[in-house]
C-alpha cells in the first residue's frame, strides 16, 4: 500500500426530510448570506426549492438565487455566479441538485476568492481556498457531495476538465433518498453507472497488496448489483434508493481508493464524448468501460478475473483465467444494458468519423504534451482511437 | 435504512514515517502547547517518542509529557492529566500509543474544559467541548483514532464505561503500519479480534434493507480473514499490517454502521471481564462473541447464515439454515483460536463463581434501572448469566 492522506470532513445529514436542516447547517458552518444554485425546473416543480428557502428563512439567512445549471455544467454560468456572489457579498454557496449543480457551485466558490480566471483551476492549479459549499443532493451519481473535485465544460471549444482541492469539499451534504424518487429511469441508470465507474476506476490499480480497498470496492459494486434492479423495477423504492445514495458517496469520497494507484481512463475517454455530443456522462461511461477494459485486459488478467469471480459471480476458469476475466466484463456490460444503458456509439449518438479528433483531444487537449492518459495502462492516441473503435 | 448523521472530520496521515508530520499537523489544527500522552516503555524504547518530540521541536511547539497509561486505562491518570494540562496551559493533546492511550487522552481533553468531574461523561453526559486531540497510533485495534468514543475504567469499583461526542474525534491521526510491527503476536491478535468485534456489533441489526452497510462490513471481515494469517505468520509483514490498520479505522469511524440499529452486546458483556480480571479486551471478546451469537442465534437465523456464507465461505443449507448459521459462528471461533485467542473462561483467567456478580454489574452497574442490555436482542441478567455460562 502506498502512503496517503485521507480527509473527508463533510457533515452528512442523511434521510427523509433532512433538507429541513439546511438553515441550521449553513449557520453551523459559518454562512451568513447564501447563494442558492440550482438547475432546471424539477427542483422548483417538486417544491424542494421552496422547502430549502423556508429552512433558510427560519434560520434568518438572506439569500440570492441562480438557476440554470445544465448537465455537463458550463463555464458561462460559473462566471455569472462569481459576479453575483461578489456583488451580493455572498459567503456561502448552497447547491440544490445533482453533480452538475454541485460542481458548478464548487467552481463559483473557488472563483469568488481568486483574483485570476477560475478556469486556471481546471487547467491544473490546485484549489487552496474557496467559499464554503453545502449541498442538497437530488441524484445519486457523481459523488460530488463528498468529493474534493469539480468538472466543468468550457464553452470556448467545449472542453470538459476537472479541478480539485480540499477547499471545495462540501461542508455539509443533505442526502435525502426521497428526493431521488422522482428521477426518471434513464437518469437513475446513468447515475448507477457513474457510481460503478468510480469504483472500477479505483479498482484498476498497479499497487500490490491492497486487499482492504479491493474488498471495500467490491462490496459497493455488489450493492449496486443488488439494489439497481430493485430501483429500476420500482423508481419509488426508498430503501433501494437509500442504499444506492450512500454507496455513491462512499464510492467517491475516496475512503475505498486510498493508498493505491487509480486508473480514470474510462472517465478521460468518456469526457470527450459528453463534451462533444452532450450525452449523459453515465451513458457515455456504459459504452466506454467495457471497451477500455477489453483493451487493457492483458495488462492484468488476474485482476479482471478477481472482480469477475468476487462481484459478478463467475466461476474461475483455472486453466484459462482470461476466459473468466472476459466473462466478468461481459457480465458488467450485460448488467448495464439490463438497466437501460446504451451499448455502442450508435445508441449514444456518437459518430465514427469523429474518432480521430476525439482521441486527439483526449490525449493532447489539456496541454498534455506527452499525449499519454491512463493510470492503469499508459495509453497514447492510437490506443484511444482503438478503444473508441471497440465501441462501434 | 434509518435517518442518520455521519461526520468524520479526522485528517489521516497514513504510511511509513508519517510521525515526522506530527508537528506540522498540531500547528495545522491549532495547537500551540502540547501534552504528549503515552503508555509504557515500548514507545520510548522504539525511539518513537523521540521522533515525535523532534517533530514538535521542528515546529517550535513546546510540550509536556505524561506517560504511564495502562491497558484498560484508569481514571486516576486522567485526573492527573487534567491537572497537568491546566497547570501548564496545554491546548493540544497528542496521544502516542494504542486505543488505551487515545481514550485516556480524549478523557483528559474533555475534562480540562469541563468544570465538573470528567467521570460525568462516562455516566451518560454527551461531550460537547474538548481540547483538540491528535494521535500517533501504535496498535490497530480499538478504532479510537477515528471515533468519537472513549472507554475508561474507574478505579473506584473497577467500573469500565464509555463516553462519546464529536468533540473528542481526533483532529488528525498518524497511521504508520511500521509502528505496529514490533507488537507481539498476542497483542496483534487481540487487536484483530477487537476490529472483527466492531464489525459484528454493527452487523447484528434489526434494521431491514441495509445492503450497502452489510456488504461493507462483510468486506472488512473478509479482509481480516485474509490478512490476519499473513501477519501472524510474519509480524513484520508491512503490507498485511497496513491493510489491517486501515480496516481497523474504517470499521469503527462508523461509515459502515450508519442508518442501522447496532448491537454492542459482546462489548458490554466483555467489559465486565476486562474490568474485573484485567485481561486484554480482544481476548475477552474472542471468548464472548461466540457465546453471545449462539445465545442470540434464533433471533435472526438468516442474518447469521448470510455472514456464514458471504464471509466464512460456508455452503448454504437451504433445508436447515440454522446449520449454516451455527457453522459460521464455529468458523469465527476457529479463526480466532487459530490466531492464538482464548476460547473459554479458564483460558481467559475468569472464574465461574463470579458469573452472577458479572451479570449483575453488566445489567445494573451503570445506573441502568431497567437492567436490560443489547441492541440486537434485549437481554436481562439471567440471559447474561447464561451467556457467561456458555463460555465455561
Amino acid at each position: 500500500m502506498e502512503n496517503f492522506n485521507f480527509y473527508s470532513p463533510t457533515f452528512f445529514a442523511f434521510g427523509k426530510g433532512r433538507e429541513a436542516d439546511c438553515g441550521t447547517l449553513v449557520r453551523r458552518f459559518g454562512g451568513s448570506k447564501v447563494l442558492i444554485h440550482y438547475g432546471g425546473g424539477s427542483v422548483v416543480r417538486s417544491g424542494l426549492l421552496d422547502r430549502v428557502k423556508e429552512s433558510l428563512n427560519e434560520a434568518q439567512l438572506p439569500f440570492v438565487e441562480l438557476g440554470g445549471v445544465q448537465p455537463n455544467p458550463r463555464s458561462g454560468l460559473v462566471y455569472e455566479g462569481i459576479d453575483l456572489c461578489k456583488k451580493e457579498k455572498v459567503d456561502f454557496i448552497l447547491a440544490v441538485g445533482g453533480g452538475s449543480t454541485i460542481d458548478s457551485s464548487k467552481a463559483i466558490a473557488a472563483g469568488v476568492v481568486y483574483e485570476g480566471d477560475f478556469w486556471d483551476f481546471y487547467q491544473g492549479k490546485w484549489i487552496e481556498e474557496a467559499l464554503p459549499v453545502g449541498t442538497v443532493l437530488t441524484i445519486a451519481a457523481a459523488g460530488s457531495e463528498g468529493s474534493p473535485d469539480s468538472v466543468i465544460t468550457n464553452e470556448d471549444g467545449m472542453i470538459k476538465r476537472g479541478a480539485s482541492g480540499d477547499a471545495i469539499r462540501p461542508k455539509f451534504s443533505v442526502l435525502n433518498p426521497e428526493l431521488t424518487e422522482t428521477l426518471p429511469a434513464y437518469q437513475t441508470a446513468c447515475g448507477i453507472t457513474d457510481i460503478i465507474a468510480h469504483l472500477y476506476e479505483r479498482y484498476l490499480t498497479n499497487t500490490k497488496d491492497v486487499e482492504v480497498t479491493d474488498r471495500l470496492i467490491e462490496s459497493l459494486i455488489l450493492t449496486m448489483k443488488t439494489e439497481a434492479p430493485k430501483v429500476m423495477n420500482n423508481l419509488e423504492d426508498y430503501e433501494a434508493r437509500a442504499n444506492i445514495m450512500w454507496a455513491g458517496m462512499v464510492a467517491h469520497n475516496n475512503i475505498v481508493g486510498v493508498g493505491r494507484s487509480q486508473d480514470w481512463t474510462s472517465h478521460q475517454i468518456e469526457h470527450e464524448l459528453s463534451a462533444l455530443y452532450d450525452c449523459a456522462h453515465g451513458a457515455g461511461l456504459a459504452v466506454t468501460m467495457p471497451a477500455v477494459f477489453i483493451y487493457n485486459l492483458k495488462h492484468d488478467v488476474m485482476r479482471f478475473a478477481q472482480i469477475a469471480v468476487r462481484v459478478w459471480g463467475c466461476q474461475m476458469d483455472f486453466a484459462n483465467p482470461e476466459n473468466t476475466a472476459r466473462e466478468g466484463i461481459k457480465a458488467l456490460q450485460d448488467f448495464l444494458i439490463s438497466i437501460g444503458m446504451p451499448k455502442n456509439f450508435e445508441e449514444l449518438g456518437a459518430k465514427e468519423e469523429d474518432i480521430e479528433q476525439l482521441a486527439y483531444t483526449c490525449c493532447y487537449g489539456k496541454g498534455n504534451e506527452g499525449g499519454t492518459i491512463g493510470g492503469f495502462v499508459p495509453l497514447i492516441q492510437k490506443d484511444v482511437e482503438a478503444i473508441y473503435r471497440l465501441m462501434l
